[in-house]
């Protein structure tokens, strides 16, 4: 680590953070369920309410406020010499239940920071904007990376009409319900952006675990979701000895216990998960005829992720011949793994070694709208942790502690790039 | 196998056999399904009918017909002498979707040895009964053998009224909407009876597999129900690294490979399955927290049994150490194995080698009310093949041929006992 010389943001972060801890409370009441948690589907009354509160917010750090077509909000801080822009900021839409740092604490971070720039350092050479993204966890549409997709112009204007809620409600209705106009959808891209930095809690133990205060994202995990069938026979449980049956839950529980071992033999980042299994016809003394499990299968390295699949797929196939019965195989989703851009990562490292700020380079196994932001602009991003790694859920937490060193971090990166 | 010297009643069961097919038709129609496939619950309007339909055939038969205080239907060969009473029968109710012959089969078998062996030999010298039993698959009240714990004496009055269907009608009322007098339960108990034979499809395939005429039944086996809960702990699916997860459903998968392996390795006819089998909370990307199975533990011999039960659940326990998982095992159901008496074997065994027919002694993987009706009355199994070993099921099928020689076996084995 380099010689720390800890910058007057930093400072002014400690002396001033306890601001983050009001807007984290009033942000969290938004959607706040009875039973604790949050629910703040996109385009609901209680999301509607969160984002004018934060564009009051900018508007208070005297940030030039405008919301685009799909319903992100902005808040800019004007350059004096234009140029480049840069951007931080994260999603203000919840899971169910959710907890109050997710994605509104990418927000607020980047807002604080701002402020706090503006009041140290006042109008920086290049302009710097804060944004709220309208959509990243498919809150509502069961669609995701709605805000980021409209940025990098990769979001398909038919998803606006073919998507529709529970209720019947499309994209594009509940949008123009909420006074946006998404026949401005072209226009929300932004190819004017030369850097977008988003500070998210972890969502795993790795930090809280190794006692270090930030994670420097190298790349977002790469997804493969499986749907696999086991189909054997019914037989009678009392009557059919154990050498005659084509039994498709023996088969699953054969595959399950190697698609456990397979990432675990691999290493880290490597995970494989079978988090649903339903079987037929499901009674206690009948043999199981059909299992269907889920496998959730994720690494940072695409060639890793391939290997992963196939050794999979291949314990899948197998497990069902050792029983007589078959298998069949879906994809049903695969996105391939996002590098952070290195220069972003190199900004991060180096800044954070020069402010004494413990850190350690990671992999998200999680998706955020910087795996979208990164296909068309440089972007990295800087994890602060969950204590116990809980996440999506209102047991979600970090301390104003834990989160201020990653406040500081994106604070002096935004500094170094655009003042 | 002893000189084959085919009996009388042999060669009239062979001449005049095909009457059990008209009969077995005929009791198969009543709650048959549109999709195929009965549903006959106790005391409904279909199971009501059919009991009529069998109470005209025991008329036609000569016996004097009458129905017990639960309903069970008894139609008697009156003996020369008295002193002794044997009886043979099954069930009238069907599980939801059930085949033909199933209980159906004991009943009319019975019904067609009576009426050969009056035509063939006139009246006996001890009383012959034909019974068709009311319950005993629990087709209606979740309660098992309603019948033939009536006549042993083991089915206690509060049954009767805490016992409801789906529709709340408890089995005293429908017993009573069908014309029965349930305040005469301790009357239907039936101290004077010496002996009882049941017919019965096998239920498995090895008859069928091994092209032999009919299994001498030595013991029904006992079962135990396990219900195992893993209780681990939910985490994000792509943010938690293997070695840090406490997987329920892992833990469970490798209960199960081993729940399978145990009863393997012991031989036939040990069996074990997992028939169901649910998670929390269930989501693709989540790790499960909590995982239940059930398994269905069965064997002859007790100590087998014990032995079996024991090694499943240790192998549990050790399943879910090797997970950081907590376990809990509860024990829902629990039945002794249920020796036939020596003396019923014997008769059977010997009388199947006399007459040539082709068998083995053979374990009952399956409950029948024998094992009730043994408790107090000596009693014997005769199997007959199911074909592909189809059970509980509309696809349940035995061609005549392949149930004469049991229909032979039972008539000569009562000539044997009555005459």
């Amino acid at each position: 680590m380099s010689q720390v010389n800890q910058s007057k943001i930093y400072d002014y972060v400690k002396q001033h953070g306890s601001i983050l801890e009001e807007y984290l409370e009033t942000l969290g009441a938004f959607g706040q369920l009875e039973e604790g948690g949050i629910i703040r589907p996109v385009y609901s009354p209680q999301w509607l309410d969160a984002q004018k509160q934060v564009a009051e917010w900018m508007n208070e750090a005297g940030l030039a406020v405008r919301t685009d077509g799909i319903g992100n909000l902005w808040g800019k801080l004007e350059g004096t010499e234009g140029g480049k822009i840069f951007a931080s900021g994260s999603h203000l839409d919840t899971v169910k239940g959710g907890g109050k740092y997710d994605g509104g604490l990418g927000i607020l971070s980047a807002l604080v920071a701002l402020r706090f720039l503006k009041e140290v350092y006042g109008q920086p050479r290049y302009s710097l904007e804060v944004v709220a993204l309208c959509e990243e966890e498919g809150s509502r549409f069961n669609k995701t990376f709605l805000g980021s997709r409209a940025i990098t112009g990769t979001l398909p204007v038919e998803e606006l009409d073919e998507n529709v809620d529970p209720a019947g409600i499309s994209i594009r209705q509940a949008a123009i319900e909420c006074g946006f106009d998404p026949s401005q959808l072209e226009a929300a891209r932004r190819s004017d952006l030369d850097g977008f930095i988003e500070l998210h809690i972890e969502q795993g133990r790795l930090l809280d675990d190794a006692k270090l205060e930030v994670g420097i994202v190298q790349a977002i995990t790469g997804t493969r979701h499986l749907g696999v069938t086991f189909e054997g026979q019914a037989d009678h449980a009392g009557t059919t000895p154990m050498d005659l049956r084509k039994d498709a839950l023996v088969a699953a529980a054969h595959a399950i216990t190697r698609i456990q071992a397979i990432p675990l033999q691999m290493g880290r980042p490597a995970v494989a998960t079978v988090g649903k299994l339903s079987l037929e016809p499901g009674a206690t003394n009948i043999v199981p005829a059909l299992v269907h499990i889920t496998v959730d299968i994720r690494h940072s390295d695409q060639a890793k992720k391939e290997r992963l699949i196939s050794e999979i797929e291949l314990a899948c196939r197998e497990a069902a011949a050792s029983q007589g019965v078959t298998v069949h195989i879906e994809q049903h989703q695969d996105r391939v793994p996002a590098p952070m851009t290195p220069a972003i990562i190199n900004l991060l490292q180096e800044t954070a070694d020069e402010l004494g700020i413990t850190n350690m380079p990671m992999v998200s196994g999680a998706g955020h709208d910087s795996q979208v932001m990164v296909e068309q602009i440089p972007t990295g991003m800087i994890f602060v942790p969950s204590i116990a790694g809980r996440s999506h859920s209102r047991a979600e937490y970090t301390p104003l502690q834990e989160i201020l060193p990653g406040v500081a971090l994106l604070a002096q990166a935004l500094y170094k790039l655009a003042y």
